[in-house]
């Protein structure tokens, strides 16, 4: 072919292999996500040719420390080596493995079978010192003196080879050795892989969205009262943090809180506004000369939101903002950064659109601007801004229509500063576009979990999602409305739907919100039929909700985070097991703590017209369960105990009573006595 | 945390994404294999952030030439993009995936729908005309001129608009532009990933095996006859040429052909030689002064060699030689290079051990030597030197007791002088080492088939090696039986145990082969109870074998090849697929061209004792076969012809008759009175 021969290698003599590095995201090229306390386990194939025996180790560092951590793996068969590294800081990580053929460990085994098959091993005790002695070179200080006396005890002739035999197994000499291999046969793959460590939130938490204009509580909508209630105001929210608390939420997310533009406004029901008191959508970011760093005027003051979240952090209640990287046409980006924006021939500058549909009250960034250097730093200020007044966790509207290297870089950059902090996508779109964020780096992902609804809908999706790969670097939030997503399923299920949903999000997800007012009135009127949007959205104006109506599923609510709350299984989504039904409409699934020592199964009936009933069959190992004892089931929602036995239990769940239980399973049963079931 | 914040990407406003590029074996660490003549599918995931298109195209090139061919991808959905490429050239190839966010597509798309839905779109024109005068500045001549005329139509005000935005359309100057991206624009993954394009050989080959110093047609095994055969020479072999053209097989393999080492020689079934007369085992290489370029005497001179190759070159059988790197105690190498070799502390050479077993007669190469640079370049020039022979494909012996950069560097050095080189690797240890010798370059390797019996073994094993991502680098080569393996299935299976193993190799594998004298007389004696040994092994002892023999396979064999040759759906293993069956002794299983053209369903009972029957449960759709309609199975071995319609079939095979079907599916059916069946 006349293309020259290829060269020799750098290292030809180093005869280890290292493959399939886990977790690994697209072969090293995102960071995998894990949380501090947790214990990364590493995995890896190594392996050499012929029959030597290879060593190899998890090299791992905080990214800005020095010095590598080296931490033994063991085989698990079929040449697979594991090592679990403790993740202590937060922040990013680096970790890979390392190996070698190791000499002295092939020599140790193979002395040993040679001597039991009577073999004369003089020759091979003196080949196990020379090995040594060669590790002792390496050495300095005692080691060195330590590793060259084993040696010299091998080959003296006046000891028994028997023992001198037995000598050559000294596990601590051989752990000594082993800390010094020969560095020409060590090889380490590059470059590392980069693990990033979030905080406990970040994997488990529980969201409360509200409209902080719509706080003046109130005894319905405005097309029930005909009255339009007062703008709320940081001041009200604070007023309904109490009530938040009591729900059990420990992050309160508002849209967005920055002045709202003028031009193009929108009215009710995303009708062009008509009256001057229209507040429009707060997602048309920018007005009276103020932008993203600004806050309305009629919600209050900075002081204000600082109050609010100093007055939230009293009740273990985090604020979440909005990060919206959108303009009203009165931004002042827009007069001064007009390269940031795509001007049209006519002259006018490009508003959103989704053809045919038009979206003239917003102006989207143009990210293929040659200024994109400057909007990529002023929009990273923007997030830094709010981080410096205290708020660490971001809900980040529609990331997907913003360029993925924005993410991984704005992520990155305040992480470095501020790496509690925690980053929501609200992407709904494709699945590859999610997945692209999450890797990007979002902490948190919305997922399609409002759309969701059958057993083999959601046992597909959460496999796929609770699981490597997808698990390494995609962490769901489950949803089961939002201000733009009232699913057919609420719509028209009744309060069934909605204490249906509100449990599978809330136990599926170990995070996981409600677009709380709403959600709780069991709000469920779409603006015409075939949409998902509210009627009378909040989004487009004032809304006032009477939180004291006796239909509120305010009581559930607050049970439901209790019962997350004492549940460390309900607390992460890596241990979700599915379980047989014969009844398609019952799903139902468990989740346990690493130790089996809390175990908690949801049974759900996805019908909120009909009473169904089935069979269950249990994966008991996954439970710890054993097949002949019985353990008892202790329904958390309900109050009620079963005595179950075996795999195979009978479920009823009649929507009218309750379309779910909460089973917290206890394996230690004394006898069937201990049990109020016997009572 | 102390560190640095991360630095602007350099591409921030290349807004593409490509990930997940198929094939790519080890994140393209390792190359991937293809056939001349065959098509390579690259696929990949392709998208932006937002709602714009984007386009994408693989890159291809042989690699030794300059310029890159661009082939247009598909969308495929889910963000996934497809394109084939056409391999015409033997050797490397690279490719890769290129992809932008285009402008003109997204233009296009959205002015169709606005002007659909009656908007007015004279803004949109001209955004399109700025376009595609920003692309004709892209370019010189006849398309510049010709796109900046599509420009100016576009906002040539006199021509009506629907019939400009008709002209936006223009499918033709879409393409023209497509041709000419913005580059800033476009990214394109790097390094790209290398195919290797191999000879059809190296996906479809039958391979015969004999050891050419046993030639000498006789009348039994020595214990049998008493008498100890002459030594065979290639010009015994060139006089069996015939019979194994008549078997219908195109690979003849020849254990080493080289001096034997005296020290340490090993005597008929292993034991330690008490006989001058003993031959020893070729793989015992080096003697008298000479090594792995020598031909021993006793086999002639490599005039004689080169004699055998021509006349098997006439018959359509290419010879394959056996690589086996280790060394007699008398090769030549020991004396001159004893830095290649472990010395150990008594002054001796270490010989091949696996505790406590010892190998004496063979001493292994130490590649671990500091010398191994120059131990390579021997290796590679010892396979150079058969190659500039003639010879061109090789059996490796044990090449996983090599390192597996060696292998990756000397065959990737041997092929880029001489790309139709093919390697079988002879390794049958553990998967993982497997299949990084195929990655490390092995065009074909040994597989588990000799010991995989029930239909669930082959079932699985069989899905595993057949489908990406195994099969984008490994191909298999199956043998029932080689001088090391004579399974226990063959031990004691009888006549119908080597016709299911023969036909399970020869319809499961495009490529297989069988250690031909001792398959085709069924030899099954073991050396001793629960050995694979062969009693009075050959590799140990001249054999003279009587292949005339009344009950000889050779006639059955020799129809399993002809099947095998004018039927292409056996000479790939692409399209293997798993047919069920409700009784789990019998196996079905089809493989069709592409087009479907050629189907062949082959089922065979894996019970060598009992009569089997039950009802096979066909998987139409892959068979390119209607439920409805009747299809002809026609039996290639036993010449019967079945009308069978729609999935379920009833099959019955008695060992005594006929262990296998392997049936010629054929869908054009005209009446059902074509068929003899009906006679």
């Amino acid at each position: 072919m006349g293309s020259a021969l290829p060269g020799l290698p750098a290292d030809g003599a180093r005869r280890v292999v290292i493959e399939s590095i886990t977790p690994c995201v697209d072969g090293g090229r995102f960071a995998a996500k894990r949380i501090v306390g947790e214990r990364l386990v590493v995995e890896a194939d190594v392996f050499a040719d012929g029959h030597d025996a290879v060593s190899c180790a998890v090299l791992h560092r905080a990214e800005h420390e020095r010095e590598w951590q080296r931490l033994r793996m063991v085989p698990l068969g079929n040449d697979r080596w594991q090592a679990a590294v403790e993740i202590v800081d937060l922040g990013r990580h680096l970790y890979t493995v390392c190996g070698w053929v190791d000499p002295l460990e092939t020599w140790r085994g193979d002395l040993a079978k040679k001597h039991d098959a009577g073999q004369d091993v003089s020759v091979d005790l003196a080949r196990g010192a020379q090995l040594i002695h060669a590790c002792a070179a390496r050495v300095r200080g005692a080691a060195e003196r330590e590793l060259n006396a084993w040696a010299d005890e091998l080959v003296a002739g006046s000891t028994p080879v028997a023992e001198r035999v037995a000598r050559a197994q000294d596990a601590t000499l051989h752990a000594l050795a082993w800390r010094h291999p020969d560095p020409e046969l060590v090889l380490t793959r590059e470059p590392p892989l980069v693990l990033v460590a979030d905080r406990e939130r970040a994997r488990f938490s529980s969201w409360y969205e509200l409209f902080p204009r719509s706080t003046v509580q109130g005894a319905g909508a405005p097309a029930v009262t005909g009255r339009t209630p007062r703008h709320g105001t940081f001041r009200d929210c604070e007023a309904r943090l109490p009530h938040i608390a009591a729900l059990g939420f420990d992050v309160l997310y508002l849209p967005p809180i920055h002045p709202i533009g003028k031009t193009e406004r929108k009215g009710p029901n995303n009708a062009p506004s008509t009256s001057p008191r229209d507040p429009g959508s707060p997602w048309a970011i920018g007005g009276d000369g103020a932008g993203h760093t600004a806050i309305h005027p009629e919600l209050g003051t900075i002081d204000d939101l600082r109050r609010l979240i100093a007055r939230a952090g009293e009740l273990g209640i985090e604020l979440a903002l909005d990060i919206a990287f959108q303009c009203s046409p009165d931004h002042p980006y827009v007069r001064e950064h007009p390269e940031w924006f795509l001007e049209r021939p006519d002259g006018t500058i490009q508003y959103a659109e989704n053809p045919p549909k038009k979206y003239q009250d917003i102006y989207p960034f143009h990210f293929e601007t040659s200024a994109w250097r400057e909007l990529w730093e002023e929009l990273a200020r923007v997030v830094e801004f709010w981080a410096h007044e205290g708020v660490k966790i971001f809900r980040v509207d529609n990331p997907h229509t913003k360029p993925f290297g924005l993410w991984e870089w704005l992520i990155e950059r305040v992480k470095r500063c501020t790496p509690e902090a925690i980053f929501l996508a609200e992407a709904f779109t494709r699945p590859k576009v999610m997945y692209r964020l999450a890797k990007a780096g979002f902490t948190q992902s919305y997922t399609y979990f409002a759309w969701r609804n059958t057993r083999d809908e959601i046992v597909r999706y959460f496999t796929e999602i609770t699981r490597p790969p997808v698990s390494d670097f995609f962490r769901a939030n489950l949803w089961p409305n939002t201000p733009d997503i009232l699913t057919e399923y609420l719509q028209y299920g009744g309060r069934a739907a909605f204490i249906a949903r509100l449990v599978l999000a809330a136990t599926l997800g170990a995070s996981f919100g409600i677009y709380g007012p709403a959600f709780e009135l069991m709000e469920h009127t779409a603006r015409e039929p075939g949409s998902e949007e509210y009627l009378d959205s909040e989004k487009y104006q004032i809304r006032s909700w009477d939180l004291e109506r006796p239909e509120s599923l305010a009581e559930l609510v607050a049970l439901v985070n209790r019962i997350r709350r004492e549940h460390p299984a309900l607390q992460s989504d890596a241990r979700l097991v599915f379980h047989g039904s014969d009844n398609d409409t019952l799903v139902a699934y468990s989740k346990t703590t690493p130790d089996l020592s809390d175990a908690i199964l949801t049974i759900v009936n996805l019908d909120p017209h009909h009473s169904q009933s089935g069979w269950i069959d249990l994966d008991l190992r996954s439970l710890g369960l054993d097949s002949d004892r019985p353990f008892q089931a202790h329904d958390l929602l309900s109050g009620a105990r079963f005595l179950w036995r075996g795999a195979r239990n009978f479920i009823l769940l009649d929507p009218a009573q309750g379309a779910a239980h909460v089973l917290h399973l206890k394996r230690r049963v004394r006898s069937e006595r201990d049990f109020d079931y016997f009572g």
